[in-house]
């Protein structure tokens, strides 16, 4: 199941892709049509904190479709529809993993850089844009914009103190996120929270696939394109930290919620890591594919 | 004016407390009595966020009050309400401001490690508490719980790349904030995130000081005590970076909303300062005392 969040007339509501990825089901108006009512909340976020819930829900909506063949006209084509990002204002900053695959933190300095423990900084919800959104390119602030490909975790139930064993069980489901950094702002003021929290830096989607359609989430490849361009091409095999860990460390002593998101870290290959760097340029589009999960691509304002 | 958040039985709701400092006014009980209705939201960080109507309203139930002198009973002793954190649940992470004050940036290192740039990490919405609450000790994943003793800014209405001269205009008003500090973690993590955001380690209050109450905010004693003793002692008119350059700074490249909160940065005498380190210890009391603005008290659990 491919959750997404498109921009209705009525506002920013959930929908779910159909098998084919080529046509869109809103959610709530599908419910209204099987029940004649619908009692879950229009903005997938809110859904999503429902829990069991919700996919209970989803299941005998998709069941009744299946059953019903003549119900097709509630599908909408997907290039018919705007997708916003999946969570478009998340409820707090988006929790990041910094130097999480070893060949990264190398191309950022040197071996040394490599974390010993799990290091977390975080973005302002006012960076997220969805998919196909425009990156704004802050040239007179930066000179330096470069792209971070991300698998990003979208939590599904409230814990704290979260063993390794469990924590899968607290995943809603998976997404792409592109950590779209200010190089320059990023080492001017140390901690990397300025250099991370431009407005319109968060690209984030296309959709939050269910955690029941990915088998193992540390292992998938992870691939970024600047203007067709392979930059970044790894494996989430070779995080130094696996989701589970993260999970845990994060809760240790800080509870997560529903809807929380947590960008795991990005391979080798970033703008900063080539000699000379190549940062990015207006007009230039971003593509990262995500094995499982589909591709996020956006374009730098021109 | 200092605005107050009130536990009552509806929920969390916005209040006033009277120029004695010892009862609130209950904002939209009292606008129902007055207008026999109210139109204003529930929540003190909704009504900030409708900016000067908000303030409109609060100045007419207040000429009111003072022309009906028999409308006392709208008062309430404020030792018999709970306050919580005037802002309860942020919709986004604090904004801290690291090593703010030279003497502190000092005590942390050394001279080198006073900021040239501004440097801002943040804390989860999820460590707020209000006065009086227990912090928690977390005494099982950190041996070096620490205090820090900040003026708190709350912006009050949105803004991008705010001028200094400007930045004030942008201020709702000003708070206390115990930036509660697991040091272990803090070091260990690299990143400050972590270290920053343990569930109940940030107690927020006691109550929102307008800004037309503050003539000048960069020039106001600041103390904090833990059990009776004074350990830190100083006045914002040691910052590195004044309040307007923060705003500015912050706002450069990244939306400022009405409700955020800027934690200012601590002075000199945080436990880990002190040879060798005195950090908190259960039972332990921390009062931060701020002029013009009042005093947080909080105990750390048992």
């Amino acid at each position: 199941m491919k959750f997404v969040t498109v921009k209705d007339s009525t506002g920013s509501v959930a929908g779910l892709l159909d098998d084919t990825g080529t046509k869109v089901l809103l959610i709530n108006a599908a419910l209204e049509k099987m029940e004649g009512k619908s009692d879950l909340p229009a903005a997938l976020k809110e859904c999503i904190a429902l829990g069991d819930k919700f996919i209970d829900k989803v299941h005998s909506l998709t069941g009744w479709l299946s059953s019903n063949p003549d119900r097709q006209e509630l599908f909408r084509p997907l290039d018919s529809v705007k997708l916003e990002a999946p969570i478009p204002r998340p409820d707090k900053n988006i929790f990041c993993v910094g130097k999480n695959y070893a060949e990264h933190a190398i191309e950022m300095g040197s071996k040394e850089d490599i974390p010993e423990h799990i290091m977390v900084f975080t973005k302002s919800p006012t960076t997220v844009i969805g998919p196909d959104a425009m990156v704004l390119n802050h040239k007179n602030i930066t000179a330096e914009l470069d792209y971070e490909g991300e698998l990003a975790v979208v939590i599904g139930k409230k814990g704290r103190a979260i063993p390794k064993e469990e924590a899968l069980e607290y995943v809603f489901g998976y997404t792409i996120i592109n950590d779209v950094t200010a190089r320059d702002l990023q080492s001017r003021h140390k901690q990397f929270f300025i250099g991370k929290s431009l407005d319109a830096t968060c690209p984030m989607g296309p959709w939050i696939v269910h955690s029941s359609a990915i088998e193992n989430p540390n292992k998938l490849d992870i691939q970024t394109k600047v203007n067709e361009e392979v930059r970044q091409n790894s494996n989430t095999e070779n995080f130094i930290f696996p989701i589970e860990e993260i999970i845990s460390v994060l809760s240790n002593g800080m509870t997560l919620e529903a809807g929380d998101i947590i960008a795991t870290g990005t391979p080798a290959g970033v703008g900063k890591g080539f000699k000379p760097p190549r940062f990015l340029q207006p007009g230039d589009k971003v593509e990262i594919t995500v094995e499982e999960i589909g591709t996020l691509t956006n374009t730098i304002e021109d």
